[in-house]
């Protein structure tokens, strides 16, 4: 037996959800979040899964407020023409085209959700996959650690398999759940004892690093968040590498069955799916909102600022997140210049960079490092019309719409990066055949990097030469590279990613 | 066809060698090398196969003037009463059973050996191994550090390999050549293509991380050491773990066909071995030595001073590098203490530091930061007479044969290590049916950790908890661990590690 979507509703756990509340004078205002992956999640839900239920968390004191005045029950956002709450009866009867999501919003107690948010998932779970301890002498696992885990995480976890429980439970246990990212580890199999039966997958966004990185956690952790996870009938990554590191950490700390042909693991009598679904961009709404007239006006400026007289454009665009490596990007560029001072005055560098968790330490002082660095290099490189780098930290979505239309090179060379769409938004949405340079070590480089100049992390003089040849190429590879990275995007939009994974868990069903 | 050993003589390679001269009134004087496998491969090369060569770099200026003289031969050492130059002729005639051995000690320039030892293999090779780079912003890759790989890493191993070759080509190829850690991994491919038939084994002595961690050195550099270390026959480690990863790191970077049933990798119509060997302790010289009246001495001082009255002991020996987790092991005693006060004044932690590196500056903060750590806490728990922790910084081998003997904990808590020979050691030698508290990501623990508390280097908390454990464990249960690892340690002494090697070789030279 076959289940088309519409047999099987989704519950679809994560912990950002697709707008937030704020109070106003005329009581509740909903806004729409930002992120990639919302963003899309959000399109594809209201135009394919209309019945879909979104568990997420009350994140301000308004959602609190709302949450608590459904008590516990869905509720539901028309998305236009500015998100606002609808009635479940009056939507039925009223006009069914329009785009509308069911959220049920959860409320964590905010000594819970900062043990939870701020001491295990972030730093902890975060710095781990993405290897950014040295270990010398962070992290330490001290009794206040340890007691965050329990509290926090183990009961936010708890918290939020009762709610994707209980929806699923509206649907009498006739439902795929859907379950995102390295804040609910634990969901699975918590769903799992109260639904034997049910279809579960677990999608994580960030690196799956290998048994070694995972060794770092406690045991007492480490057994239980990859359990947890075990739950799933489907655990799901961005690349083949980060599942077969998964299989690995299954073998190595749990002694299970693994199989790197089928891309199995063997846990409880269950014989669970390691996969890997690159996501990818919106395409329909990048290119709407990219051809807009605020848009439009950027493209201007931008183009008269830095391209006039055959100048080029080296882009970058990032969270100021010690994993997106930007401070060994301008010591790259930097270096370019210095191999190729014909250069200076010819390139200049743009980087349009958004704060990131200022309350912890290691980010402000990242930021404070990349600030003096740029300051360093434009210090030694400036001529009278001309800054080698300009900084620019803010969060514009219609200035980065913008700038992904006119780089001349796209650079991205993050540490680690379980996928990086601003390399695929950027290949995308440029009109001048610019090249992408991608770190080896992100997500995106297994689709796009044969189609990019490739970058070591690490290595300052291979990034600065790698620049040098992006610049310096021939207009045919140029516009070979970027039309045949800009087709791959298109050929793997989000649309194709969410489809995928849903005729995955369709095709599952069908076999029980 | 089999060969026995002597049929094959043997040439070594290691950085270090068994002996230093020094410049002294009567012309040079030799003296011993410290270091446990040094020793080890000394007691047995001079034991059971003294015609053997050993290949190692001319450390200080006397050995380079001594090189010199010999203009590229080997000279021979009597070893004992202490130490000399002896003539090849006059041995030959003369006392033959006096232990001695061939040395072949390679000049290398200054500036090579600067860049080969203090910018590649120790800082860079080391820290990629022991996981000890947080990478936000170090390592980088510079003109500097590229420069240094082929100048001083690539310069240096081929001058290696030239000497390694000419010995084997004295003996007319028929030998067996033993290469030894992370200094030389080009060694081998390079010996192999002067001689395709030799029989060619590599020892890497510390740990060898998963491929996430290697990816961190650029491929340039990292696929020719991989290649280098596929020119022998045999890779050997400490664990199944090192060797696992190491055919992990053939297939992800080098797309070689491996089989982790059989431990090989498939090269250039080859198939390579990749072995495990735990190195243990030479357990008749240590047993001697500890049995001496010095070391007596010791052991009575440190039995009136930490022992007296019912007072317990923990203790640690370590060289003071970051890798060693010396920190987090007196948080962890802090921990103790103030999670069971009673124990205030009862236990004593005894730390035995060896300065280690102090030109590097992560050493040297290391160090300063270990002093800091001891004079908080035992400003914390001072009592009249009883002070906390015991911070001996100084080599003194005696006082450690002592130390090992009346421990009532042995604590060594590495966040990684190839093996931990400290372990090994104690376990040996202790008299009071002291017990191992051995953190889970040492090599010692696959073989030592059924009998020991086990530590997780990060989890101060659990260290506390089984410290805790330990020093309340039962006598019954005291004695039946710290036996069981004490006859551990003495079925896999030193010397059946080389034998079970050279039983490999020998093996495979039979085959050919």
């Amino acid at each position: 037996m076959n289940h088309s979507n519409s047999d099987f509703p989704m519950v679809l756990l994560s912990h950002r959800g697709p707008v937030t509340f704020q109070h106003s004078e005329s009581g509740w205002t909903a806004v729409r979040a930002t992120g990639g992956l919302v963003n899309a999640l959000t399109a594809y839900l209201a135009e394919y899964l209309p019945e879909a239920i979104w568990v997420c968390n009350a994140m301000t004191d308004a959602d609190i407020a709302v949450a608590r005045m459904y008590n516990g029950s869905p509720l539901r956002v028309a998305l236009t023409p500015t998100p606002h709450l609808v009635e479940f009866g009056a939507d039925a009867t009223g006009n069914e085209r329009n785009p509308r999501l069911n959220l049920r919003m959860v409320e964590v107690g905010k000594a819970e959700h900062r043990d939870f948010y701020s001491v295990v998932a972030n730093p902890l779970l975060w710095f781990i996959q993405h290897g950014l301890y040295e270990f010398t002498l962070e992290p330490e696992f001290t009794e206040r650690e340890h007691n965050a885990f329990e509290r926090g995480y183990v009961a936010v976890n708890n918290l939020f398999a009762d709610a994707v429980a209980e929806q699923l439970g509206a649907f009498e246990g006739r439902a795929f759940a859907m379950l995102h990212d390295y804040h609910f580890y634990l969901v699975g199999e918590l769903v799992r004892q109260r639904y034997p039966q049910i279809i579960l997958s677990h999608f994580i966004h960030i690196p799956w690093p290998s048994p070694d990185s995972w060794r770092m956690l406690p045991p007492s952790w480490r057994d239980r968040l990859i359990t947890g996870l075990l739950g799933n009938d489907v655990i799901a990554f961005h690349t083949k590498r980060f599942a077969r590191n998964f299989l690995l950490c299954a073998e190595e700390f749990l002694d299970l069955p693994t199989d790197t042909d089928s891309m199995t693991v063997q846990f409880n009598n269950r014989i669970i799916k390691v996969r890997h679904f690159p996501i990818s961009v919106d395409i329909v709404n990048l290119e709407k909102v990219a051809n807009s007239p605020t848009v439009a006006q950027h493209v201007r400026v931008l183009t008269e600022r830095f391209l006039a007289q055959g100048r080029q454009l080296v882009l970058r665009v990032d969270r100021t997140d010690p994993s997106k490596n930007i401070v060994r990007g301008f010591h790259a560029f930097a270096k370019l210049l210095a191999d190729h001072p014909d250069l200076v005055g010819r390139v200049t560098f743009l980087a349009i960079l958004q704060p990131s968790r200022q309350d912890v330490p290691e980010y402000r002082d990242y930021l404070a490092m990349i600030t003096a660095t740029v300051t360093e290099i434009n210090s030694k490189y400036r001529l009278p019309d001309y800054q080698p780098i300009q900084l620019y930290v803010q969060n514009d979505f219609a200035l980065l719409m913008a700038a992904y239309q006119v780089f001349d090179v796209l650079i991205a060379n993050s540490l680690a990066d379980g996928m990086n769409l601003v390399a695929k938004e950027g290949a995308l949405l440029n009109a001048r055949n610019g090249v992408l340079a991608l770190s080896e070590t992100m997500g995106v480089h297994e689709e796009l990097g044969q189609f990019a100049v490739s970058l070591h992390p690490l290595d300052v003089q291979q990034q600065a030469d790698a620049l040098h040849k992006a610049i310096t190429m021939s207009p045919a590879l140029r516009r070979s590279y970027s039309q045949a990275a800009a087709a791959a995007v298109r050929r793997n939009d989000i649309r194709k990613w969410l489809a995928d994974q849903l005729g995955d868990l369709a095709a599952l069903a069908g076999q029980g």
